[in-house]
């Protein structure tokens, strides 16, 4: 993969620094992006218009070698590291260290994240180095953009998630209801089960993820509820699944709600009514209109119908009270937005398309898929039917 | 839970600054520890003397409240957060906040960890709070001593671990061999598959893991290698597995060796001799005594019988190259160390002690049990047999 990163360049110009430093363990989604790199520990990225460089332990030398996309790759060893340790101590010998390959690549100031670790700029400034914040996610904006291949890596998370998601709703249509509560095999069926039948499908297709939502009744009026305890039958079970694929490690997410028997009336309205926000949604999506007017459809559509939103009320805690979708990829939340402060989309752009409607009274209704933004339009992602009641 | 943190005081007390400042989410083990808050978006945590104080965003202030070990929890909103944004912008806007919470508490100086967000740091300091990076690691040492709590916690990781163990046993125990290659239901037995199982054992059990090592043969001769492709008879198959716990977040941590089918007289030898290393290792472990006795007890013995460490060879890629362990507990690698620079473990202190020997022409071998120092000698929270050769 090979990213266009001359908006970071354009941005060091515009600062009028040398080079953008990033010192983070690969869990930072910008640090695995820049450097291609994937490691649990630490590791120093220098990036300048003219290469990419990294400073790594000696364990991680060779691989960090194999694997990353950095043009050059030094060891800590190559400046003297046990030789400064011992002179200056293990935290201003790190920092001799990072300022000497610094030094190397003719590099005298750097800008660099919000989140970059204080002991290392102000130990590098310290060795002469001028190091400022750099207040725009340029990265994290260059990243929104995928390429065909990152494309490729959320689509395989999201068939798994599909996976996942027909086994909960098999779980739920093979349930018996007892008392208005579900059971399966002698047991009561409760979130935590269908959760974990959730896990070990994900497992199975290489992904992992830290937190599922299964969220029954006014649980699942919460919007970030996750839910707990025994399902109920005639109530509404919100599934919200965002796994991430292990070896890859982009994401997918998809929402469904279902009622297991019978949904009320105003929960069937409502539901319809989501169905057609959802698709109006999707109708706004393509390259040149904003994640706001995107935004601006499915309110359209719920305040037609009387329903508040954050829109029509910003202190709504009833109705339509979140945003239409977030760009996914690395991280499960990133940019674009698909909300009051969404711009432009473009072509690679991969975002969610969620809308909602919560009441505790009711219970809460979200439908979620994914797609890419395409040169004419989008692409859905996502293959997974859209149903509520199951017998 | 209410650890002593007395030693984070003095440590203020020594810099002479007003309080200890964190901003992160609580993936930091030292915020979680503090805060005692489980939060995915980072927030502010503030120590001093008198008192904890939480800073976090109006979505999380409810369980804030209940949930964390703060004395007191702000929000945003208590400093006029729209305001200030709406007059300096988002980034200052922030900083601005910080500092009059800062200024709530009288604190015009703040120790910061090594890895504090460098963007909150300048922005406060603009605003006249003096932060520096404490240049010691007080809270993860605090840490490193478990309360009864916090090694149950442990203790529950590991019978956890233990039901993983028990499954991959019996996967191996249950495969047939075809051409020194294993099988399972008509297919090959691969690492892969067994890495499942023990996944799908530990998610069945509460817990989650990144990464384990399941290692066959040479594989097995790199610590960290995870390992691959089909298992062979006759070789050592490293299993290490390391999970967490999902809702107390502490980890479990062990290691078994087996060969199914017949072990070579090379490969028993060193069995026993890490077996005896083992066993050496324990019983050096009581309080008062170093991290380094411990790591020296296991170098001994297998110095005695001519294997290299990295005591006797530093360069030495073959034999004992490892530590004997580490302390374990909000993070699978945290103090106290056992190993060569392994200071004084006191009570409550848990630590893996996993002695190894390494060589790529006989497969490698590890013993790793996870045990918690007690007033006279240790107590070891494992319980799960040590045998070699599966039938």
């Amino acid at each position: 993969m090979n990213p266009d990163l001359s908006p970071l360049a354009d941005a060091l110009a515009e600062a009028e620094v040398d080079g953008y430093l990033l010192d983070a363990d690969s869990g930072e989604s910008d640090q695995l992006y820049l450097s291609g790199f994937d490691a649990p520990d630490p590791f120093v990225t220098l990036y300048t218009p003219e290469e990419t460089a990294l400073l790594v332990s000696g364990l991680e030398y060779g691989r960090a070698t194999e694997e990353s996309r950095a043009d050059e790759v030094a060891r800590l060893s190559d400046y003297g590291f046990q030789e400064k340790v011992g002179e200056y101590g293990r935290t201003e010998g790190k920092h001799r260290v990072v300022a000497e390959f610094l030094d190397d690549y003719g590099v005298e100031s750097v800008a660099a994240p919000e989140r970059f670790p204080l002991g290392t700029a102000d130990g590098v400034r310290e060795q002469g180095v001028s190091v400022e914040v750099l207040d725009e996610d340029v990265v994290t904006e260059i990243r929104a953009v995928k390429t065909d291949e990152e494309v490729e890596h959320v689509h395989a998370a999201q068939r798994a998630n599909e996976a996942a998601m027909r086994a909960a709703e098999e779980l739920l249509e093979s349930a018996t209801v007892e008392d208005g509560v579900l059971y399966r095999d002698g047991e009561q069926l409760t979130s935590e089960r269908v959760k974990e039948e959730i896990e070990v499908t994900l497992l199975r297709h290489g992904c992992a993820l830290d937190e599922t939502i299964v969220a029954c009744g006014a649980d699942a009026a919460g919007p970030h509820n996750r839910g707990s305890g025994p399902l109920r039958a005639d109530e509404t079970i919100v599934i919200d699944i965002f796994p991430r694929d292990k070896s890859t490690k982009y994401h997918g997410d998809m929402t469904r709600t279902f009622v297991k028997g019978e949904a009320s009336e105003e929960v069937r309205r409502r539901y319809d009514l989501t169905r057609e926000a959802f698709e109006a949604a999707l109708d706004a999506v393509e390259p040149g209109a904003t994640g706001k007017e995107v935004h601006d459809a499915v309110c359209d559509v719920y305040e037609r119908e009387g329903y508040d939103t954050l829109r029509s009320d910003p202190a709504a805690d009833t109705g339509f009270i979140h945003s239409t979708g977030h760009g996914i990829g690395l991280d499960v939340h990133e940019l674009p937005r698909v909300s009051p402060e969404g711009g432009e989309l473009k072509p690679g752009h991969v975002v969610t398309i969620e809308p909602g409607l919560y009441d505790p009274e009711v219970g809460g209704i979200r439908i979620e898929d994914l797609v890419v933004v395409t040169e004419d339009g989008y692409e859905n992602l996502t293959d997974y039917p859209i149903r509520l009641e199951l017998a």
